[in-house]
């Protein structure tokens, strides 16, 4: 039997979601607490690896069992018991046995929140990228100038960090957006797939195009170049979240 | 000289505010990190006490020390190398010898968050009184009638935890009231003083209230009687948050 769940978590206190011998990941988590409330053991996969640090407010896992009785509406509420504060799961579905939580997927959405400010608010300091140094006037004039050049499909190689061994680097980003509320800038990046570090790098050279160490159009010398040395700083971990991923037909919604 | 600070904290990892050994308080913290960032001795008082896992949004300090250079309004950012993550400075000022932070203020207003809601968000966890039972459609309706019977000048005694060696026990809410937003109820208090655990006494027994547990006109008997086994539960620590303090003509504005 196979459920589908969305799980929320947040990073900080994480080695990330795959597991990793003695530390404490997400999916190690997820393990120990689902077989505790399933009574059994569990197969779980997710849509995708996150790094240390990274949070997410919408994750998809399967949860695979031998056999239960248990209604999926009934899961998140089930699991609490077992599930460590940081951790939840959010909601529960039964899913078809060719399902995959990541090659289903047809796109996923990240949020990159970056703060404008000298003074860390200790609410929000792992939540987000704090930017002590204040933006130009103009900076966000340039950072959506610069931005059209990454939207649609491209070979993003120049925003992969080295040492991933992906040879196909084309990718569509089908949005590139950026919301403000105040000192707050909430980056937001739709693609069918993302490169390894690739989000963090985009939103690093942004940032960078905002403090006008790069123009707009030195993006697109990037995109064209395909060399990591060319594009902008890898922004922290602690300001990326996933925040959906899309299947078909507005499963899971 | 005497520095004037506001500073913000997350109260989950503290053992509330005074230095107590062994324990990470926030005192404790504050002393040591200020006493780097001056460079000297520094003698630390708060406005207020607070319990373990209470956070702060606006807590009023002073800062002593035999004499400094530093301007107080560079203090906040002077300090951020030496805090931890989950406190800063946030604003500072110099003021009058006989400033004391406790003793001038007027009145302090808390705020205390519950969340009705059975799976608790993994930010949120530690951030609020997650309350799984949904209330009645017309617990907000009880509660804001019960809410009248407090407002003013009352013994509270009703509302105090045993073992507090408190003799006057008279004090004046100057305002209650909550505001709710989708399954969030934010509960507002204000008054000149507070007596041990009185807000998290007055909170737990509004909820109370809202699910009909008690009647709204059962909390004035219980104003009246005076007994604090009349009162209901008290509320988590969690949920609780000292909100702002308020000194003459808006002091540290």
């Amino acid at each position: 039997m196979k459920y589908c769940a969305c799980i929320r978590f947040v990073g900080t206190e994480f080695h990330g979601f795959q597991v990793q011998p003695d530390k404490r990941t997400v999916m190690s988590e997820l393990m120990a607490g689902l077989e505790q409330t399933f009574g059994q053991p569990v197969k779980i996969t997710g849509c995708s690896r996150t790094d240390a640090g990274v949070h997410a407010l919408k994750f998809y896992i399967t949860v695979e069992v031998e056999n239960s009785t248990l209604p999926p509406e009934k899961l998140p509420i089930a699991a609490i018991p077992y599930m460590p504060k940081d951790l939840s799961v959010m909601k529960a579905w039964m899913c078809d046995e060719d399902f995959h939580p990541r090659y289903s997927a047809h796109g996923k959405t990240y949020r990159y929140t970056v703060i404008n400010e000298k003074v860390p608010d200790p609410f929000l300091s792992d939540l987000a990228w704090y930017l002590p140094r204040k933006l130009p006037k103009d900076a966000l004039f340039s950072i959506r100038e610069a931005m059209k050049y990454l939207v649609g499909k491209h070979d993003f190689s120049a925003f992969m960090a080295n040492g991933s061994d992906v040879t196909d680097t084309v990718r569509t980003v089908t949005d590139l957006h950026v919301e403000t509320d105040g000192s707050k800038l909430d980056f937001y990046i739709s693609a069918d797939g993302f490169l390894y570090n690739m989000v963090r790098i985009i939103v690093g050279t942004l940032i960078e195009v905002g403090f006008g160490r790069f123009a707009p159009s030195d993006v697109a010398k990037m995109v064209e170049g395909k060399n990591r040395k060319l594009a902008g700083m890898t922004a922290p971990a602690q300001g990326l979240y996933l925040y959906d991923v899309s299947y078909e037909n507005g499963l899971f919604k």
